[in-house]
C-alpha cells in the first residue's frame, strides 16, 4: 500500500488540510487550508514529514515513486500559475522551503528562485521586462543554492559584492546596475566551482532536488537539534518541503511585503497589528537599510510614516477581509505574510501567532467573550507554563542578552545584580542599598541571611533540589543552581568560563531562573503585573478540574503566598527547613552530639517550642485546609560543619571538644547521602525526634483548637519501603498524640501517611496502605531512585544523554511516565486495593510541571502540591487535564506547548526566518 | 471456636504429633511422638505457641480458658504419674520448659522441680526415703525459681551456700548433709523476700503459673532476641511451654542421666553415640567436677572409664532399641535425652541431631544407600549454606573464642595472624613467613599487594561491595568489612574497640569471614577437607536440579576455581578489576585526564592488548561455556587518587601538572557516587572505552576460535534504565564486532544483553527486551535502588532495623522476595512478553544464597552466578528447589535453616542448656 507523500495546493484546491499538520508540518498544512478557502495562495505541494523519516531510516535515500509523484504535482503547479518549469520563454520559479509540525524559525534551511539559470532567465526578462530585477533574482539564486546547498560560505559572495562596490565606489546594493548584477552572477558561480569543484547545476530538475534534499539535511544540523532538545520536539517528528511558485515583492513600486498579527502579540488588543515594506523581498530588510512601515494609520508613531493602508487602500481592504476570515476560521490568533506582486496579494503563511502571556490570556478570554471560542477552548489556550512570566519579574525582551553560562533553572524569575562571593559580603552591599547577585560554589544554611539580601543565587554545584534551590523557591527569589561551567575561586573574588571570561566581585550578571541562563552585564526587568482576565481564566480553569492543588511551603509566609495564588492546602511542610534556622541549628546540634536517649531529648526539648510555634503560624494561615507535614527526613549530617575551622569554631561555641566534634562528624559521613542514614531511617534509631515532631503538631493543632481555628494536620513520615517501618513509627505518632490531647483535654482529627518515593514503597503499595491513610507521591526521590541517578550528579551525562537523542526531556523536570509513572500507577492500583479512600497526591517538584500534573490527573490522584508561584500553573494544568480527558473536548490538538521565543516576535518581523 | 490450647502425653497416649512442631514447638512434638509410639515419656503436657502470641498480642494477659484447660491436663498427668500435684503425701513434681518450632538452646527458662514447698517436701521424702535428696531438690528449685521467675541474681544463693561450705570447713556440695540443705532452703527463701520484698511461693498453682509466665517472658529476653536475630527466628513464631513430670536421675546408684546421638555428629560414622553421669541430674555436671562417661564400650578412650553398656547392661539394651526405633521412626539421625531413676529409663527428649557439614552430608547419603530415605531426601536434608564450612578453612570448634567485635561477613573462611595497618608492611612481615590479618580503614587499588600476601582483611568502613570484599572473595580470602566498632589509629598503628581493648600492631586478631566475627589472639583453624560423599551429593543435585550455576569470576584462576567447582559457564565478569592492577592503572588514568576523544583513544589503545590477554585467558577456562563479560561499570574517581599527597606524587609520575589532575580530581568528586556517572553512562559520554572493550573481546574470541577453542562471549551492558541507553550502545558493538570479525576474516557468535539493576530497567522491561538477548539480574543495585539505601551507609540503621524486629533479614544477604522479587517478577514477565527465549539469570551476591536461589529457580530465570567457593551452595539449592517446587516432595518440612551451633555439640552435652 503505497501511501501519498505529496500534497498539492493551488487554484483553489488543495488535497491537504489543516488538520494534517503532523504529515504535512504546519506551513504546508494551513496552505493548504488557506488554498481551499479560497484565498489567494501561490501553487505548490508539500512532501511529506514521513519522507524525511523514510530518508533518514534508508540511509538518506528517498523512497521509491517519490520523484513521479513530485513530477506529477509540478505539472498541477504548471497549470494553475499557467507557466512552465525549466520552460525557457515562461519559466516557473519555486520557492523550496522546510514545515515542522511546529515552527522552528530560522532553524532549517530554505532556497529561493529554484529553477533560473541562463536561458530561463531570459524568459523573467521578457516576463517582467527589468533585467536588473532578472539578474538580481538570478544572483541572489545562486549565492542562496550555492550557500545552502552546495556549503559554500556567505562571506565568499559578500566579498564579491563589496569588492564591485568599492570598484564602483558605490555603498548600496541599489546603486548596483543589471550589468553589475550579471557580472557577480557569473562570478558567484566561478566561487561555487573554486569552492565545491563542481559547476553549478543549470538543469532546473537537479536544483529543485538538491533543494529538497538540502531541506531534509537541515533537520540534523547542530541548531536545529539543539532548538528541538530546548523544545522538546522529538527527533522522529521529522520535517516537510514545501515547493512553492515564487511571488516577488521587489519587482517595482507596485509590490510589497509584509507580516502581521490578527490581533496585538504582546498585549492581546484586538487590533490588525504588522509591519510592511514597498518593493522588496524579505531579506532585504536583513541588511537593516530600510524603516519597516506600519500596516495601518493605528500604528503609525511617526507622521511621516506611510502605511499600507494609506499605501495600497484597495489591497489594504482585501487583506484586512482576509486576516478577518483566517482568524474566524482558525478562531486562534494568527501570524500572517503576505507579497504584493504587480498589485496582486498573495498570502505566503498563515500560523498561530505566538504570544506573551498576557496576550494569550486576554485573546484566550476576550474571544470566549467574543463567541468564537468556547470557555473549554479558552482554558486550552493558555500554555500553563506561560503564567510563570506573570508571577516573576522577567528580562526586557527588547533588550539582547550576552549568555555566558546556562545552569539548572532552579527557581524562577529574573535577577540583575553585583556579583558577591560571600554571604556577609551580600548582606553589606544590600545594606547600602545595591543590588546583588550572591554566587557560591554550593549554599549552606549559613547563608541564608545573604540569599535573602540577594536578588539572586547563582551556584557551582547542587541540584533542583540542593539547598540554594529549595530556599530559593520558598523565597520566590531567583536561582541558578549546578552550573558547571563556573570555575569560582573565593580567595580571589571571581569566577571564570571557559578561559576567556573572569567575573570579578562589583560586576554585573544577571541571571534568568526559568531557563537557567546567565548573562553578563545588567538586564532590564520587567514587573510582573497580575490582569483582570488572570483572575476569569483562573476561575474558569478552578470551575473546570477534579484534581486539587496544594502547595510545598515550609513558612507561615509562603503559606500565605500561596493560599493567596489559590493554594487549596499544603501538601509538603518539610520541618528540616525549620532546624536550619539561627536559632533552632544549636540545639538541633546539641542533639546530634548527644551521647543517649536522655541527652537528645534534653536538646529536642529545646527544639519543641519553636517547632510549635511554627506549626501554629502556619496552621493559622491555612485554617480550614489541609496541612501535610513531613517529619525530619535529610541526614544529621547536614546539620553539622564539615571543613576543620568551622568544627573548631563549632566545638568552642559548643564547649564540646573539637576532636569529639571531628568524630561525630567523620561517624556520620556516608560514601551516598541519598541512600544514607535519612527519611524514617533516623525516626526508627531516634524514636525520641519523631514524638517530638508529633508532640509540636498535636499540641499546635490542640492549642488553635480551643481558639476555634479548624486545623487538619496530615503526619506524613518519609522514606517508608516497607510497612514495618511505618508501623513501628505510627504506634509512636498514635502514642503521643493520645497523651497530648489527654493533656490538652481537646480532641483533634490527624492523619498518618507517607510518602512514596522508594520503589519498594511503591511496589508494596498494598501492604503500606493498610496502615497509612494517605500516600504522597515524592518524585524526585523515585525518580532518582528509579533510573538509579541522582539529581546533583547526573548533570553532566544528562546533558549528553539529550545531545545523543537518548533522552527527550529531563526526567527530573516533566515527570517520566513510562518509569516513574508505572511505578505510581502501581501504588495508585495497590494501594486503593487495600484502601479505598486512600488520599493520594505529589509533591515532588513535578507538582508544578503542567504535563506532569496532567498526568496526576489521569491516573487519579487527588491533588498535587507545588512552590507557592508554581499554584497557578498547576490550577490551569488541571483544567486543561480535565478537559483533555473528554473526548469531545475541542481545540486540544492546537495547545501547544509553551516555545521560549515569544516576545521576541518584534525583532523577528520581517527578519531572517522570515525570508 | 475456641482453639484447643494445651495438649496432653503420656501413658502411650498424647494429643499431639511430631507434624504439630509449628504449634507445639519441637520438643513438645516430639515429647507427643515418642508417647504414641509407647516409648517410656514422663507424662506431661504443652502449652501451644499460639498462646505465647497473644500472650503478648494481649499485654501479657492469657486467653480466656487456658486456666481452665490447663487443668483438666494435669489431672490427666496425675492419672498417668499415679500422684497428685501439691498431694503431701504422693506429691507430682513437674519441670517447666520452653520449646520453640526450632531449638533455642540455652536461651530461655526452665524451672525444675515445682510443686514442692513445706508439705509436699514430706512426701517426697516418705516417697524416696532420702531426707538429703528431698532437701537437695527443694533448695535447687527455691534457688532456680527464685533466680528465673523472681529476678533473684543466682550469687546470691551461690554466696549462701559459699557460706555454708566455709562454715562447716568442707569443698564440695557432696559433702553438706541433709540439715545444710535444710538450712539453706530456708536462707535461701529469706534470701527472696530480702531481695523482692515477696514471700517465696508456697502455693503449687502460684508456683506454676509463675514458671509458665516467665517462660513465656523469656521470649524476649534480650539474648533470645539476638539469637532469633542472628538464625533467623521471627518473633510471631512464640514458644510453646511444656510441663512435664519431673524424674530424677540422682536419687541413688541405681540412676543416671545421659545424652546420645544416634550417629556421631562430627563425622556422620553409624555408631550410637554419647555420654552419661551415675546418680546425677544435667545441672550437676555443670560444677565440672565430674567427667561423663562413654555411653558404650566403643567410646571408651581410656580402660578406666565405665560405659552405660558395662553399668547398666539392661537398661542399654532397652536405649539401643529405643535409639533404633527413634531414627527409623523419623529417617534421621537423632539427639536424644534420657534419665534412669531407680533402674527405670525415661526419654526426656528426642530431636535431630545436629551435626558438621561433613556429617551431615555422610548421614544424607548413607542413609540413602541403607535405604532409609530417597535421594530426593537425601538432597533436602543437607542446609547448602553448610557447605561453605567445606570449602573454607573454619576454627577448630573445640577453642574457647573471645569475640571483640563483629563486621559484615564479607568473604568466607577463617583467618589468624598478627595485624599490620598497611599493605608494604603486610608484604614485608609475609616476606618474612608471617601470618599477617591487614586492618584498613577501607582498602584501594594500591593495597592489592598487601591483601594478597595477607591471610586476611578486617575493615572499618564499606560494604559487601566494597573494595575489599570483592577482592577478597575473588581470591578466596576471608574478609570482615564494614566493622563499625574499630577505631583505627594509622599514626601510632593501633585500633581500638570501646574504650578497654586496644590491638597494636604485631598483636594476634583471627577473623571469621562466614560470620564476621573479630577474635583476640590465636584461634587455631581447620583445613576444608572434600569426601566422595560431597561429591556423591552434588551429583545426585546436578541430575535434580534445572537452574544452570555459573560463577562470578574476572581472572582466568577463578573461572578455574570455579570450573572445578563445577560452574556452568560465567555470569559476571568484571572489567574494571582488570584496570586497577599495577600496570594497567596508569593509562586508565591517563585516558581519565585525557582532554579529547583522540587523547582518550590513544591510552585506550594501550589497554587493548592487556584486556583482549585477560579475555584469551578466561574464555580458554571456561572453553565451550558462556562467558557474561561486563563492560566498565564504577566512576572514574575509583581510579584516581584523593588525598593531596598522593595527588602530587601520581602528577609527578604522569608528568602533569598537579592542579590539573586536581582539578580532573575534584570535578569527577560526586554526592553519591553509587547514582552517579557510572556504568552504560560512561559508555554513552566516552563510547570509545566500550568500543575498545568489544574490540578486546571479540579479537580475543576470533583468535580462539582461530584455534579451535570454543567460546561463547556475552557482552553486557551494565546499569542500563531506559531501552534508548541499550539502543545506542549496542549500535556500537555490533559495528565494532563486524569490523574486528572482518579484519580476523572468522565469525564468532556473541550476544548482547544487559543487567538489570535499577528499577527502571525492571519496570520498562519488555522495551528493553526488544533489543536486549539476556538479562542479568544484578540485585546488589537493585536492592539498593529499591529500597533506596546503600549497601555502605546502611550497617547502622540496618542494625537497629534487625534489633527492633522492622526487618528479619538482611536484604543485601537474602535477596527480598516482597519487593525487589516483585520487580524481578515483574521484569521477567514483562521481558519474555516481548522476546520469548529471553536468557535470565542473576549475577548479585544473592546468587550464592540458598533461599535466594531457591527464589530464582521458582520464577523461572535460566542460571545463578555467584563466586566460585559458593557453586557447590548454588548447585545444591538449585536442586532442592527444583524438589520443593513438586507437592509430593517428601521430608522438605524438616529441612532446617543452617544453624550456628553445629560442631559445638561436645561442649554442650550434659551442658546447661539440657538441665
Amino acid at each position: 500500500m503505497a501511501r501519498k507523500r505529496v500534497y498539492f495546493f493551488g487554484n483553489g484546491k488543495a488535497e491537504g488540510r489543516s488538520a494534517m499538520r503532523n504529515l504535512l508540518g504546519g506551513k504546508g498544512a494551513d496552505l493548504a487550508e488557506m488554498t481551499s478557502m479560497g484565498i489567494p495562495v501561490p501553487a505548490g505541494f508539500t512532501i511529506t514529514t514521513e519522507v524525511c523519516t523514510e530518508y533518514y531510516e534508508n540511509n538518506r535515500k528517498y523512497s521509491k515513486g517519490l520523484k513521479e509523484e513530485v513530477q506529477r504535482s509540478l505539472a498541477k503547479v504548471e497549470k494553475a500559475m499557467g507557466r512552465k518549469y525549466g520552460d525557457p520563454s515562461n519559466p516557473l520559479l519555486v520557492s523550496v522551503r522546510s514545515g515542522a509540525r511546529v515552527s522552528m524559525p530560522g532553524m532549517m534551511d530554505t532556497v529561493l528562485n529554484i529553477g533560473l539559470n541562463e536561458r530561463t532567465l531570459q524568459g523573467l526578462i521578457k516576463n517582467t521586462g527589468s533585467e536588473r530585477f532578472a539578474y538580481d533574482a538570478y544572483r541572489r539564486f545562486v549565492q542562496m543554492y550555492g550557500n545552502v546547498v552546495m556549503g559554500v560560505p556567505d562571506e565568499a559572495f559578500e566579498h564579491l559584492i563589496e569588492e564591485k562596490k568599492r570598484q564602483k565606489g558605490v555603498k548600496l546594493d541599489i546603486e548596483l546596475t543589471a550589468e553589475d548584477w550579471k557580472e557577480l552572477a557569473l562570478k558567484f558561480k566561478e566561487a561555487v566551482k573554486r569552492h565545491t569543484g563542481k559547476d553549478f547545476p543549470d538543469d532546473p530538475e537537479e536544483q529543485l532536488w538538491g533543494a529538497v534534499g538540502a531541506v531534509f539535511e537541515s533537520w540534523n544540523v547542530p541548531r536545529a537539534k539543539k532548538y528541538r532538545e530546548l523544545n522538546n520536539i522529538p527527533e522522529h517528528w521529522g520535517t516537510a518541503v514545501n515547493v512553492q511558485t515564487m511571488v516577488f515583492g521587489n519587482m517595482g513600486d507596485d509590490c510589497a511585503t509584509g507580516v502581521a498579527f490578527t490581533r496585538d502579540p504582546a498585549t492581546g488588543e484586538k487590533r490588525f497589528y504588522g509591519e510592511y515594506l514597498p518593493n522588496a523581498q524579505g531579506e532585504d530588510v536583513v541588511a537593516g537599510i530600510r524603516t519597516p512601515q506600519p500596516i495601518n494609520k493605528a500604528g503609525k508613531t511617526d507622521p511621516k510614516m506611510q502605511s499600507l493602508e494609506e499605501f495600497m487602500p484597495n489591497i489594504y481592504k482585501e487583506l484586512t477581509t482576509i486576516y478577518k476570515k483566517l482568524e474566524k476560521h482558525y478562531t486562534e490568533m494568527q501570524d500572517i505574510e503576505f507579497t504584493i506582486e504587480r498589485n496582486k496579494l498573495w498570502m505566503l503563511q498563515t500560523r498561530r501567532g505566538k504570544r506573551t502571556a498576557t496576550a494569550a490570556i486576554r485573546i484566550a478570554v476576550e474571544m470566549k467573550k467574543e463567541g468564537l471560542i468556547t470557555k473549554e477552548e479558552a482554558i486550552l489556550r493558555v500554555p500553563p507554563s506561560h503564567l510563570d512570566q506573570l508571577l516573576h519579574p522577567t528580562f526586557d525582551p527588547n533588550v539582547n542578552k550576552k549568555v555566558i553560562a546556562r545552569g539548572l533553572p532552579a527557581s524562577p524569575g529574573a535577577a540583575t545584580g553585583k556579583v558577591v562571593f560571600s554571604a556577609e559580603r551580600a548582606e553589606e552591599l544590600a545594606g547600602h542599598g545595591e543590588k546583588v547577585i550572591l554566587v557560591r560554589i554550593e549554599t549552606s544554611p549559613e547563608d541564608i541571611g545573604g540569599m535573602a539580601a540577594a536578588q539572586g543565587i547563582l551556584t557551582q554545584r547542587g541540584g533542583m533540589t540542593s539547598h540554594a534551590a529549595v530556599v530559593a523557591r520558598g523565597m520566590g527569589k531567583c536561582c541558578v543552581a549546578g552550573c558547571g561551567d563556573l570555575n569560582i575561586d573565593y580567595a580571589q573574588r571571581k569566577f571564570q568560563v571557559d578561559t576567556q571570561i573572569v567575573v570579578k566581585e562589583g560586576d554585573y550578571v544577571s541571571l534568568d531562573g526559568s531557563t537557567g541562563e546567565v548573562m553578563l552585564g545588567e538586564v532590564k526587568t520587567v514587573e510582573p503585573t497580575l490582569s483582570g482576565d488572570f483572575g476569569t481564566l483562573m476561575r474558569w480553569a478552578d470551575q473546570t478540574r477534579r484534581l486539587k492543588v496544594r502547595t510545598n511551603a515550609d513558612t507561615p509566609h509562603d503559606a500565605k503566598v500561596a493560599r493567596g495564588f489559590g493554594a487549596e492546602g499544603i501538601g509538603l511542610c518539610r520541618t528540616e527547613h525549620m532546624f536550619f534556622e539561627a536559632d533552632r541549628i544549636m540545639p538541633m546540634r546539641e542533639m546530634i552530639l548527644a551521647d543517649d536517649t536522655p541527652g537528645r531529648e534534653r536538646a529536642l526539648a529545646k527544639l519543641l517550642p519553636m517547632q510549635k510555634g511554627d506549626f501554629i503560624g502556619i496552621f493559622r494561615e491555612m485554617a480550614g485546609l489541609p496541612v501535610t507535614i513531613r517529619f525530619l527526613d535529610p541526614p544529621l549530617h547536614e546539620f553539622l560543619p564539615h571543613s576543620a575551622a568551622q568544627i573548631e569554631e563549632l566545638a568552642r561555641d559548643m564547649n564540646v571538644s573539637p576532636d569529639k566534634l571531628r568524630e561525630r562528624v567523620e561517624s556520620l559521613r556516608e560514601f551516598n547521602p541519598m541512600l544514607g542514614h535519612r527519611g524514617c531511617r533516623l525516626g526508627i534509631t531516634y524514636p525520641e525526634i519523631y514524638r517530638m515532631q508529633t508532640r509540636a503538631i498535636i499540641e499546635a493543632a490542640c492549642e488553635l483548637a480551643k481558639r476555634k481555628v479548624k486545623v487538619l494536620p496530615e503526619i506524613m513520615l518519609p522514606l517508608v519501603g516497607d510497612v514495618a517501618e511505618f508501623r513501628f513509627l505510627k504506634k509512636d505518632v498514635i502514642e503521643v498524640a493520645r497523651d497530648v490531647m489527654k493533656e490538652q483535654g481537646v480532641r483533634v482529627k490527624f492523619t498518618v501517611g507517607t510518602m512514596i518515593e522508594v520503589p519498594r514503597g511503591a511496589i508494596t503499595a498494598d501492604k503500606i496502605a493498610e496502615e497509612a491513610e494517605f500516600f504522597s507521591f515524592g518524585t524526585n526521590d523515585l525518580t532518582q531512585m528509579a533510573y538509579g541517578f541522582s539529581r546533583d550528579d547526573s548533570g553532566p551525562f544528562l546533558k549528553d544523554y539529550m545531545s545523543k537523542n537518548i533522552f527527550d526531556r529531563d526526567p527530573f523536570q516533566t515527570l517520566d511516565q513510562t518509569g516513574v509513572g508505572e511505578l505510581i500507577k502501581i501504588a495508585v492500583e495497590k494501594g486503593r486495593s487495600s484502601r479505598k479512600d486512600l488520599k493520594l497526591g505529589i509533591c515532588g517538584e513535578h507538582g508544578g510541571d503542567p504535563d506532569s500534573v496532567e498526568f496526576c490527573h489521569r491516573v487519579g490522584l487527588n491533588y498535587v502540591s507545588c512552590s507557592p508561584f508554581r499554584v497557578p500553573i498547576a490550577r490551569l494544568a488541571a483544567a486543561q487535564g480535565a478537559l483533555k480527558e473528554k473526548p469531545e473536548a475541542k481545540g486540544s490538538r492546537r495547545t501547544v506547548k509553551g516555545g521560549k521565543n515569544v516576545g521576541a516576535h518584534r525583532k523577528k518581523i520581517l527578519g531572517k526566518g522570515k525570508k
